[in-house]
Order: C-alpha cells, then sequence, then structure tokens
C-alpha cells in the first residue's frame, strides 16, 4: 500500500518544527510559547501561597491546570466559553489530562502549601494542542520551581523527572507521528501518549475515530510515540539551559 | 514479591460475577440493570425520531449516552449535579467516552434520521462504573435495535460488532482484572479498555496514578484485559439470547 | 353515572400494591426501594455530621431532601437536569414537600447538630411519585435514626410519629384513591394528602386541573387520603418490623 | 382558651383593608397595584402574540405568571434573584400556583394564539403576597382581555368566572383569616386557599407548619377562606366597575 | 435650522416634572420614588452592618448598588432577568455607575465597617432611568445615614457632597436636557453627566448613536447638564427638609 | 506643583511604543496584534455569513466585539471567565464599547448580510486595553473588509472613517496621555476617548476615581487625547500600507 502523503514531505516518524520561547510574558512565574508547527500555545504557570480545601492543613501543595482556546484559533470561529458560560466537556477532559500529566512528575510534599497553576491558552490550532501544552507546561512550571528555588521559598526540587506529551494516529493505513489538523480530521486511529524522561508512561489514550484498531497497530504507534517524546525531551531540556 | 490479595480471594485475572438483567425497566426501547460485584448501574436507551443539528438532513442517525450517579450511590454522599447546577468534568469525560464507545460499532446510515440516547445511572458504585456503563449500554442498545427492527422502522440492523469495556490496574505491583473500590483507589496504575467482539481497541485509557508504568507493564495489563472483554462479551451474548 | 373503570379492575378506594424494600443499597444509612404499582422510587437517607449555616450552634439537627427521576422513568425520555443545569421547579417543588413532611415528625433538638438527607430518585414513574417518596423516605429516616441509636450517637428517637402520603383525585365524576398515571392525566381534581400515624394532617394541597372542585368533592377526597394514609402507615410498620 | 390578639384589634375573621388600583402603571394591557394591608404587589398583564412551544398551531393561547420580590420588599434585605442567577424554590412555585389558579378560569381556546403574562412583583410583603398576587392579577387580565376585545381582536370573553385568593392559619389556637407577617410566622398551620366565583376550590394547599392539623381545624379555616374570598371577589367586581 | 419640538412644549433646556418621595416603602433605611416624567424609580437604601471581602478588617465600609427592572416597566415586555439567569451587560453597567458614582461623594472610612446596598428598580420606564436611579438613590443613602446618626451608630456624616445625574443628548441637530424615550431612541448624541454639589464632575459618557459628536456639540451638552444637575440638587435638598 | 515623572520619562503627552503587527495568526479574516507598551491585544476579525436575530432579513449587517484577558495577562493571576461561568461586569461593559465604537464608522447596509466578530484578546494587560482594542480591533476589521473587497462579496467598502482610542488621566494633578498600569492605579481621573478619523466623538467616558474633576480639567484631558488619537490614526493607516 503506497504510504499517505504528509504536507511539507514530512517523514511519518517526524514531529513538525517545535519552538519554545521562554519568558513569553512578563508577569508570570513561567511564561512559554510553545509551537508545534502551526500549533501555538500560551503556557504560563502561576504560583499561590495556597491550596485548595482537600489540601489544607496537609503540608502539601497542588498542581493544575487550566486550558483555553481562543475564539479564533480555529479554521471556524468557536463559542467563546465564558461567553457560553460554561466550559466544554472537551476543554475540561483536556485540562484534567494536563494536570494529571504535571502532577506525575511532582513530589507535592516538597512543593510546601502553594498550588501551581499551568495555564495553556491556544493562541493557533493545528492539531495536537493538547501535547503541546502538556510539553510546554512543564517548561513554564520549571521556571516557576526555578523562581521558588531562587526566592529560597523552597529548598529541594519538588519536580522528579522530565515529562512531553505526543499524538500519534493513523492515516489511510500510515502510523503517523505528530498529527497536524487536516491528518487529524482524517485519521481512523487518534493517540495521545504523555511519558517522562525515564521512559515510562504516564497517560496513554488511544480513541478509534473509524475503525478499531489492532494490537499491532498500537504497537506502532507506541514506538512512534517513544520516539517523538524522547525528542521533545531533548528540546525541553536544551530550551532551560539558558 | 507476594501478591496483592483481593476480597473473596478472587484470581487476579478473574472478572466480580457479572448480572445482566434486560427489561429492567418498562418504558425504555431498551432497559438493563448490569452489575459487576457491587457495581450496579440502570442503562437505558431510548428512541428519538430526531437528530441533532450537525446531522439534520444527511440521513444519518447518531448515538449519544449520557452518565449520572446517584447522590448515595458511593460511600459518603456526593451533590446531586441538578443541584450543583453541572456536569462535573469527570461525568463529562465518562458521557463522552459511553458515546464514543457505542458509535464505533454502529452503522449510523444504517440507523437512518433517529437519535439513540444511552443513559447510564449509577445505583451502587464499587469502582468500574464507566466499563459497566458501556458493557450494559451495548445490551441496552441492542434491545432497542431489536426493537426498530421488528417495527419495521429500519430493515437492517445497523450494528456491527459487540463492544464492551473492562478496567484494569496494578496494585501494589500486581495487575489485576476488573477493579473494585478499594483496589481502584489503591492503585499505582488504571486502564480502562474497550474492545469489539473482534477483538480490537476502541479506546485505551491508561493512567499512572502513582508511578508512572513500563512497556511491559502495559502489556500485561492489555492482556489481562482482552481476556475480561472476551468473557464480557460472551455474557452480552447469553444475556440477549432469551 | 357510571363509574370510571380502573386497570386491573382495582376499587376505586383501593391502593395499588405496595412493596417497601429496605437495605436496597449498601452504602446508605437507610435504603428503601418503594413501588406503589409501576411507580419506583429509591429513596435514601444519608446521615452527615454538619448542619445548614441557619442550624449552626443552635444545638439542632436538620432534616432535608433532595427528588430527581431518571431520564426514562417516564414514558418518553426527559431531559437531565444535570445535563440542563437547573432543577424544574416541579423538582424543587416536590423535594421541599418531601422535607416538610419529614420535618413535621422530627424533633430536631433530638436529633443534635447533624443533618438527615433524603434523596428520592424515581427508577420508573407511574403516578403518584411524590407521595411514595414520602412514604418510602419516612422507612429510609427510620432506618437512619435508628442506626445512630445503635451506634450511641442519640440516645432517644427525635422521630415523634409515622408520616405517609397519597394522592387522591377525581376522575370523570368518581374519586379514586392513589392515581396511577393514565388516570392523572385524565383527572379533573389531584389532591396529595400527607398525613401523619396519628391521623393528622401534614399537607393538603388540592388543585383543579380541569373544573373548579366543591366542598363536597373535597370532603370526599379527604376521607379516601385517609383510608389509604393509614394503610401506608401500617405497612410502613410491618416493613420496620424485620 | 383566650383568643390570639391581632394588630388594630382586627377581627379573626375579617381581612386588612383591600386597596385595588387599576391602571398603575402606563404600558401594560393590564396594570394593578393591589394592597392587602402594608402588602404591596404590582400585578401586570402583558399581551403577546405568540404562544409557547406546546401551544403552537393548536388554535389555544397560554396564560403564565412570573413572580419577584423587590430586595427591600422585606424588613431585611434579600438577594436579588438576578444578581444570584437563579429563582428560589420558592419563586418557582408561587408564580408555578398564580398561573394555575388564572388558566383555571380562563378557556384557552377563546383566547386564541396569544399569550398573557402575569407579572406580579411585590414591592412591600407583610405576608400573603401570593394570594394577593393572584386576587391581583385577576383583575390585571380582566382589563388585558377588555383591550382585547375592544380591539376586536377576540369577539367572546375567555373568562369563565372571577378567581381570588386568600390565606388562612391557626395561631395560638385561634383560626384567622389573612395572616399578616408577624402572625403567618407564628402560626402552626398556613393554608392559602383559591376560589372561584362560583365557590368553587381551584387550590387547597394546607401546611402544618408546626404541629399536624386536625379534620375539625380543616373545617373551619375553610370556612373563613370562603368568607374572605366572596369579599375579594365583591372587591374585584367593584373595582372593575369604573 | 428648525428645532426640534418636545412633548408638551418642553424646552430644550428644561427637565420634565421630578418628583421625590421619601419613606415610599415601610422597611428601608431609606425609600424614594424618584420620578422623571414618566420615569419611575424606587430607590431603597438598606443598611448591613458587614462589608464585602475586600473591605474585611480594613475599618472602612462599602457603598454599592443593584439595578433591576420590571418586566413591564417598557412599551413591550421585557424577560425577567431573574428567570433567564443572569444580569444582562446593560443592567450590569447601570449598577456599576450607580455604585461609583455614590462612592464619589462617600467617605468610606467615616461610615465604618457596614455596608449601604442601593436598590434602584424601575416601575415605569420613560428615558433617564440611570440618571432619574443616580439622583433617587442619593436621597435614600442620605436618609440611611440620617439613620445611623440617629441611632448614634456613626458619629458624623459619611457623606462628602451631593451628587446627581442627567441625561443630554442631540435630537436632529438640537441638544435637549434630559431625554424622554422618544427622544433617547431619535437621538444621535447621548450624554449621561453625574455631578457633585460643588459643581464637578463625577461621571461624563457620551456616545454616539449615530453620527460622531464635534467638540462644539459635546460643549452645549456640558452647559446643559451642569444647569440640569444644579436643579435636580435643588429639588433634593428641598426634599430633605422635612 | 512638581509634575508626576512617568516610567522611562515618558512625556506627559506622549504615547507608550505602539506597535501593530497585522498577520498575527493565520486563519482569521483579520489578525493583528497591538502593542501599547507591556500591553499586549490579539484582535482577530472573523467574518460569519449570517445575522443575529433583530438583523434577519434587513439587508443590513453587525458588527459586535467580544473580549477577553489570559488568566496570567495581570500582575497576579486571575479566574479565568469560562470557568467561573460567567463574564464580568467589566468585561461586558467593554465588549460593548468597543462594539459600539467599530459600528460608529460602518455603514450595515453595505456589510451586506453578515457579521463581523471582533475578539480582542489580552495577552499582557499594562494599562490601557480597552483603548488598544479599539484601536487594533479597527485594523483587523479593515483586513476583513479588504478580503470581503477582494472575494467580490461586498463591492463598496462599508467603513466609513478611522477610529482609535485612547486614555488619559490626572495622576497627583497631572493630566496625562496613554495610562501605564501604575499610573492607572494611582490615577485622580480616568477617561476614554474614542474618536474618528474626522476628529469626531464616538465615546467620551470619564471617570472620578478619586476626587471629581472640573470642567478646566476635562477640557485638557480631551486636549491630550485628541493628540494621542491622532497619532494612533496616523500608525493604522502607516500599518495598513504595505
Amino acid at each position: 500500500m503506497s504510504q499517505f502523503e504528509r504536507s511539507g514531505a514530512r517523514a511519518t516518524d517526524a514531529l513538525r518544527p517545535v519552538c519554545i520561547t521562554r519568558r513569553y510574558t512578563a508577569y508570570a512565574e513561567g511564561s512559554v510559547l510553545i509551537e508545534f508547527g502551526g500549533t501555538k500555545v500560551l503556557c504560563t504557570a502561576s504560583v499561590e501561597e495556597k491550596v485548595p480545601g482537600h489540601k489544607k492543613g496537609s503540608g502539601e501543595g497542588w498542581v493544575t491546570a487550566e486550558y483555553g482556546m481562543l475564539p479564533r484559533a480555529t479554521h471556524t470561529r468557536s463559542d467563546r466559553e465564558a461567553a457560553r458560560g460554561k466550559q466544554s466537556g472537551r476543554t475540561q477532559e483536556i485540562q484534567r489530562l494536563i494536570g494529571r500529566s504535571m502532577r506525575s512528575v511532582f513530589d507535592l510534599k516538597k512543593l510546601g502549601e502553594r498550588t501551581i497553576y499551568l495555564d495553556c491558552d491556544v493562541i493557533q490550532a493545528d492539531g495536537g494542542t493538547r501535547t503541546a501544552s502538556i510539553t510546554g507546561a512543564f517548561v513554564a512550571a520549571q521556571d516557576a520551581v526555578n523562581q521558588l528555588l531562587a526566592d529560597g521559598k523552597i529548598l529541594q526540587t519538588p519536580i522528579l523527572d522530565h515529562v512531553a506529551a505526543i499524538s500519534v494516529g493513523i492515516v489511510q493505513g500510515t502510523p503517523l507521528l505528530d498529527l497536524e489538523y487536516t491528518e487529524d480530521s482524517a485519521c481512523d486511529t487518534d493517540m495521545n501518549v504523555v511519558m517522562t524522561g525515564a521512559g515510562h508512561y504516564v497517560e496513554v489514550q488511544g480513541t478509534a475515530e473509524g475503525a478499531a484498531f489492532s494490537r499491532q497497530e498500537m504497537d506502532a504507534l507506541l514506538v512512534l510515540a517513544e520516539k517523538g517524546i524522547a525528542e521533545l525531551i531533548a528540546l525541553q531540556k536544551n530550551s532551560l539551559l539558558n
């Protein structure tokens, strides 16, 4: 079978150009613009010296995320969630995923009784907004933690490992890494994978959009994802150098 | 390492007793009480002769799901979502999952311009409510489709295959099939798997609650899930015989 | 005038078969499935060791109720209130009625600063859901109180008397006890009566659905209601024996 | 037992001074300020040439009511429902009662496919706001109907009879007509009665606030209510003369 | 150019008849019905012995306003905001304006840690409801402050000056004072001006409804407004004499 | 009196550096990032081929605006409006202002029955977000109109003139142009002015935050605003050249 041809002659196992810009806005403790090709997400980390009710008095902190999309981030304008008066199921699902992913690499005890909010706002959407959000939010969180260390508010980092995420999917029978919008719309199977720097899984969410997928197909996708996440973690590390 | 001991000396790869009661309530086109041990979910299928906006005039039908939990289905009373005025992120995530799972085995063209609503209401919750919901909702949907066929409203079944779901997880290092509440609370990794009768994946949602999990662990969980789902589909078939 | 003929040749002054099943679910302090013919309501009583704001520091407790209906409890599917984001006026009216009825037989001082929540969830609706809810909720409340006594949390029962409720109405000129759905839809006058074991009124709510009703008609309805409630209270007592 | 002494030496079976002012505001088809002593309610009737969905194409009209209370109508300020974002259960219960009461004397066929909205807004509350609302809303509705007749939009009145309402209650053992706020707060039993000009019941809503009430007590209250409503209907007729 | 002719041959620089009725309702600390011609607004001032969160422990009080309109205050019925479940942008804009205007003449320190709520409810609307609200609310606030002084709760008045408001606009090229509804609908430029007794500006809100307006036009409008407000403040003072 | 010293030695009548970047995102018909110093707002114009209800069948189009702020656009994190479930009064006030300002320079007839949505999302806030939004939204709207002209959907531009906005205020007695955040927080009087290319006023909104302001002060502010807006319109024109 002839392989699906990607835009820009991208290889099936290639990430789109990834660009991580730290200190993108001025006030947040961490502020990162992450771009996966045409997908652009602003990830900010905000530190607040209080915790939600279920953590009060526990000595532990909390890490949580919110996700939003500007109305015209997409090809056609979407309703503004604030105007509609509620967040969609999709938005809530994504922000819960980002939050769990971040907490998987945090020792909440070492964070102390404070909260890190990770706000991931999509400026432009071309597929993979949730995986870009996780990958960028980690860098913003790292910057916020570095600030806490620099200020002497914590003495040890609560961050245990890197975490990053990528989408993989099968389009016209071809397993692809890092789906862009047109690929995502056409795919039979879509999988989002979140992994740590140590190469372990934090989340695996595979969905058959069309036909159900076989064990062999899942295995092929997991191999692609592992490759992509290793590259993303290298890029995170590089961006944090300076 | 010594293995985690399950309540009732249940084997690590054993389902809890599963009970499927059809025609549980009188009015719905399909009405199924499904029990996975102490978890009891009432799944009803309701047919309405109209479709949501995005399907109008398409000649295609729609299959969707809603999920709810009675306030005292759980060990301690939860707030009633209708009283709080909104469904939680968890509820929305689950009902989206049930809906996608059902649609994966439906040919919406053959359904015609009508909607099947699958309402999954948890009467008692002891872990695995979303997987019981999917497994029971399929049987309710089948009953509703049989009614449509009997009434001559459709001539061919739109159902392409069975679909069922099960949870698997790793508790104290031991991979377990079909987690009950105490196991779910204690697990490091929790995975919900939805598969078709043909043995293909519809959804795989694995989450590291504690430590991230390795590829080997995921493989062990997938094997358990495949075994459990094959058994559930046999039970679905058996319950649909009479 | 020839009398209205009831389904199953039921006498005009006869209740439908009433079935009270205690300990229907596992976790609630009181859990009762009550059936008035085809109407099935799950009534749970949950004890929480706190009170709403207006009772804080008063030394008194509180008893309150919430009411819900599964979407397909009815002949055609109703919208889920949690999905619509608010409880209907009808729902609020019913749950306020149940709460007042329960409090009418409670000495809140003797309950101590704790709350009993009575959740009445309609599994199947064939008329009389609010009266079945009150009648069943009393049994669930009694079970919860017995638990508090057994646990030594209270030394004297706060329950002063039984309370039960029944609907009566005039259909085609015939006064009827315990209306089922088809009778309720056809009735000219509909009255819900709540009474104590001592035979006193807690609530009388009569509504002319069609023509306004005369004093004689009201008197006839009150006699029927008194008979029905006496029978219901006998059934409550019997169910509480074992 | 010595009788309860009412403010202003009012007799137990006496209404407070009732004042009905028609054409109170300029724009509504009917606009009535009704005063029961210190209770002042502005009742407007608005005609709209459309009907709600369930009446579309039926050839029938609809009559409905909304109820509100200015924040400082009461002794202490209440939250504004528009600011809280929802109407309380009490508000909804009252507006449903007003609507049913009005519809009981309307032939919706003769109204034609249009809606009469009755807005009852409490300017000052001293007990009996719902009964004043019903009594005043009838006069406003009559004015709106007269306008429709004068405009030739309908040829026959859809109004079948008068309707009015009064509260009765038992305070310290004494049955009283037309409770003011201090009496209402102190009463053991509170009953709202809605009757037609023909002397038939539209609604009877009796509630034991303290001890449950006996049949004899209810009978005494119904006699009082009948007397009060006859007087109110005479006042309605008188106000409609000019 | 021939001048725009006003209803009742009103001069271009004349206010409509203004009527200020104090103690209009019984319970509020200040209760003022203010009429600007056909516009009638009930302004009540309620004192509560607590402050919002941002003032707690500050030793300062707070003054805030809420605004509402009865559904049939207008020519055609508007939806009730409590029923729709939210206040419109217009309502919020107006109540924020009233609140700021009141606070501009209050020394919050001298008020002590208490709140004055100014509820402005429009009974009938014929243009200028926001300016009537501000002008009337000041009188209600003054009455509430006088009550606090009389009760010895404060020793010095926190009120620094009078404040009043008026609308001005350009209709068919003619600058007009105090627009009524038909003028407001037809105007090219609409300006609301809030001024103190000392003749200084608190708010100036000019809006071009049609063509943008020139500096000369604005100057003409400001002169008119200054004249009107001086008259309103004289009327406030007069009404507060007795 | 010594003059207030501005950051960066900015002159009292100087704008901050203004930067207008067109085509900032890929999908919107107009997409402009506008920066007033540290204030950065993304303004997108989206064309939809339908109009709101009040314009249906009129042959006229509609221009409207929505405004939002990313949670960490500000010094401390603000709640996300979509998560809170409603837009604040401030948000609604601002988006109504932007919408009115845009419509003041649009001939809605020439636009045809379509809507231009202007979404103004604040990426970073350092004072003046509403005036930057208006100034940037105009450029985005112009780009969208140019697209409609290029596509032949309209034959004549519906845009009648430029429109731009600036804030002015009095800080410590000194009138200042284009307030940044620290100035805005400290100012006694704050005025937002919206003007057309022809030098006429569209909106003037002056508010005394502290002491009321005199006519002379207002005049000084209007002169500053006129200077600033002329410069902004020159910058708009320049940015639209290429």
